[in-house]
């Protein structure tokens, strides 16, 4: 059987990486750069790329490509707009690391029917086509929302480049992805550069600091305008656990200042890190894509820890 | 030159690596641990120890042994109870963590003037007289106290014995290591736990952590006691800087929430990390202990990433 083709809007360092590991994987790929200077980069590593958007959607819009969009989110907009004017039919994807704001974006480009948002856990601090690397993705989370309205069929698709990409599957609906990226990576890098600026400003610190502080900062050297773009466009679901962990913060406060213990935050601090540390992934094998109630099933399967490593059946297709 | 005999009071991780250590560099050491099969494992493997303190600290007096106390806080008061009966004139250092709860306990005991504060910067999860290791503090600081009461010819005695033990020393007020553990090493323990137990309450959270998770709580496996002791004694340091943390995310909180950029606080704490890896570590070479000023002329210079790698020379001293 034939696999769909792949159209890679944006050729950074994801977008890249998706071309090389899905061209790795025996797919036809075509890519789309807004700058000329990265497209002939690519082409001259042999992969067909073009500057002209038009040009890429049309011939997607003829061979039914996988459109993966891979460009910041401000550019979305304009982009979806062109594809609504010319590969309107074509199943379309993204790799975006904030789910509800894109759902947005498409929904008012009126594209919602045939998409299905994604998001690759991968990356390095290296950005640009010089950067991809078609292993990047090997064994790391790769998010493939199952919201109310996603269509089995683009699904499977979703799900399918994904597993080319050697990725595991990790089914979620958008607002969940969400809520969790701002627990797990959002409030990490707000946290990391509050401990980074508070220890600044005491003279001794820098030159005792050691292991807790190296890590518990280790992510304030990422580019401010990342955390930045990452936070704000995530505010909503950033808002609730930012004031949970102030919450917590600031009754350990309040117990320090009354020389009281600290045990209500350092036990369930605890107690938290050793579930995490304990957690299995099993592998997720008895949905059956489009059948009923698969979303759900899907979605509370990678609740539990549940992943898909290797792909799973759709109804109504040849097993 | 005979160097100073050591008696390790408590010989946990740290004291019984300092025992190792020591007798490693050609010293004479004594030790005593107040259960005996701990003294009876440190026997086994060659080292003179004994369960009888009075014993241990009589013998210190003849000899004029640095007392290194290496027993948790509350056991202090009674130890230094029996040192002033029994050897008052020795040289007296200690390992704790937090310096200025253990100075007010010596002033207690009325042992200041022979007291300098230690502090090595170098653990394991692990604990006990076999978990010790006469590497342990190699290339760790190791902090010994310039607080204004204490005495040249004892400073040197600790000096010699932290880099008898291989570490770096640096040099500092007890209030200073104190406002520095502070923000490098509790605030770190408070913050992950928060993040830890904030995450634990998101459900797709854990199946979806990485890098910026795990490196953000790893502090929070710590076991919960210990945590607590070092938060807790050291509460006077860690409000204000618990504080300037809360103020940083609060402020941080309020920008989202109007839909503003989050960029003083991003941007002052990727400030903060890039500054922190550029430090450098000049050695601290011209200072003569027991000249003028020789006290604020260390902190000052530990203040700039300054250590000490070899022995510095004490006034009156032969070179």
């Amino acid at each position: 059987m034939t696999k769909t083709p792949v159209c890679v809007i944006g050729l950074g360092l994801i977008g890249g990486s998706v071309m090389r590991a899905a061209k790795a994987a025996g797919r036809e790929v075509l890519g789309y750069n807004r700058s000329e200077p990265g497209a002939e980069a690519a082409r001259s590593d042999g992969y067909e790329v073009t500057s002209n958007l038009d040009e890429a959607l049309s011939r997607s819009a003829d061979t039914g490509a996988l459109i993966v969009l891979a460009v910041p989110m401000p550019a979305l907009a304009s982009i979806l707009r062109r594809i609504r004017d010319i590969a309107p039919a074509c199943p379309l994807t993204d790799v975006t690391s904030v789910k509800g704001a894109v759902l947005d974006v498409v929904t008012g480009a009126g594209l919602l029917e045939r998409f299905v948002g994604g998001h690759p856990m991968a990356g390095t601090a290296d950005s640009g086509w010089a950067a991809g690397d078609a292993h990047l993705f090997a064994g790391a989370p790769w998010v493939v929302c199952v919201d109310d309205h996603v269509d089995a069929g683009v699904w499977t698709q979703v799900m399918d480049l994904a597993l080319d990409c050697r990725a595991v599957v990790v089914p979620a609906r958008s607002d969940e992805h969400d809520a969790a990226a701002a627990a797990i990576s959002h409030l990490p890098h707000l946290l990391a550069e509050a401990l980074a600026a508070t220890a600044a400003e005491i003279p001794l610190a820098f030159p005792l600091a050691a292991g807790s502080f190296r890590d518990g900062t280790r992510v304030a050297a990422t580019a401010p305008e990342l955390v930045r773009a990452m936070c704000e466009a995530n505010a909503t679901q950033l808002l609730p656990v930012l004031d949970q962990a102030l919450h917590l913060l600031g009754d350990a406060r309040e117990q320090l200042a009354h020389n009281r213990p600290v045990s209500a935050l350092v036990e369930a601090g605890h107690t938290a890190r050793i579930r995490y540390d304990s957690l299995s992934r099993p592998q997720i094998v008895s949905t059956v894509i489009g059948a009923g109630g698969w979303r759900d099933e899907l979605a509370a399967a990678a609740r539990a820890g549940g992943v898909i490593r290797s792909a799973l059946p759709t109804l109504g297709s040849p097993g």
